[in-house]
């Protein structure tokens, strides 16, 4: 099936306008059509062996959100501690999540034993399986934007306190936590970006040809 | 930014119909400018801390790609090898791969210290660089997809093997060998759904709701 010009610049209108939300999420409800049409979309990343090996929790009710939230608050303040000086007052003066603010959560997981020991692609790089989950949280991310959804990716908690809290199986591997709802707004550009705390690297920089070396233009 | 219902239509068009390509790539060259687009559609994944930990290393030499060939080569022997019976003898007559056929290879790196030991939002969680690489292969797929390029991922392959024949330097984490070419056709469905080694799971069993528990429908 072919993919026009005007659909390929759609693709990558929602690609460059895909942000990590945090404060600017609205309280309206999210419909369950939209929610089914994102879950499906991430159920059609790639996956090694065809393994699927993804499962998704929604998330709506605030006394979860709040154990949540809670569990990021410990390791915000334990990352706080590990940045020197000023980059600390800064790290702190961050809003680095929108847990409590946004109408849904998702924790997407992996599934390492969903298809037996044996998997196509996996033999010799075993991570391939958590990667393939990562790929659904791409899709998802993406269907989101596509549907004018915030979503933030909420890495600042320890996956022991998510599996406690969602009771996760103990084989299942937590991949993210992401926060999902309509926003005010979208940032032009991504906001360390637009804080000062790092810049965007130009694309040749990381651009090589054949072997790693310095790179020369495309 | 607004995205337009059209436009919705277009993300989940190209996530649909993207696939893993192997025996479908053509030798038609790839404009530079079409490399250069999906390779700025990759720059701009997600990334932990706005760390931007990828590099891209193009490949377009037969001799590289033909050592790249031998590495698949050893490691699909060894693949094989763990399969048991009649799925040793299907897992053979699968085609896996199309590094020769495949005008481009591209491999995606992470280099995890970047930007220093500390990094916004990894601190509880090591392995998000590793992930944000790979948010940058599923945009490079998707962009790709967008641009009627197919694209595979060759995961069966050791990593030190492509660290030798690209000269990455050691403390470079390979994340994906990935071909890259037009395609005589993309496939309606996944290769090994299509040739019933496994099912596409129901999506509905794949969603819980608060906790990990008996799915129920969205």
């Amino acid at each position: 099936m072919k993919i026009t010009e005007q659909e390929r610049k759609a693709v990558y209108k929602t690609i460059y306008n895909r942000r990590d939300t945090r404060a600017e999420f609205l309280p309206d409800p999210v419909p369950d059509e939209v929610l089914k049409r994102i879950l499906d979309a991430a159920h059609h990343a790639p996956s090694v062996g065809f393994m699927q090996p993804w499962d998704f929790i929604v998330i709506r009710d605030n006394k979860v959100k709040q154990s949540i939230k809670n569990s990021f608050e410990l390791a915000h303040c334990e990352a706080a501690q590990m940045f020197e000086g000023e980059r600390r007052e800064k790290y702190r003066s961050f809003k680095l999540e929108g847990i409590m603010e946004a109408p849904l959560g998702v924790c997407v997981t992996c599934d390492r034993s969903r298809t037996g020991d044996v998997v196509i692609g996996r033999t010799a790089n075993p991570e391939m399986d958590l990667y393939s989950s990562v790929c659904a949280v791409q899709n998802l991310w993406l269907a989101a934007r596509a549907e004018n959804l915030g979503l933030g990716w909420v890495s600042i908690i320890h996956h022991d306190a998510l599996k406690d809290i969602l009771a996760i199986p103990e084989h299942i591997i937590p991949i993210a936590y992401l926060c999902i709802g309509y926003v005010s707004h979208f940032h032009e550009k991504p906001e360390l970006e637009k804080a000062g705390w790092l810049p965007r690297m130009p694309v040749d920089s990381l651009i090589h040809y054949e072997q790693w070396r310095k790179p020369s233009s495309v």
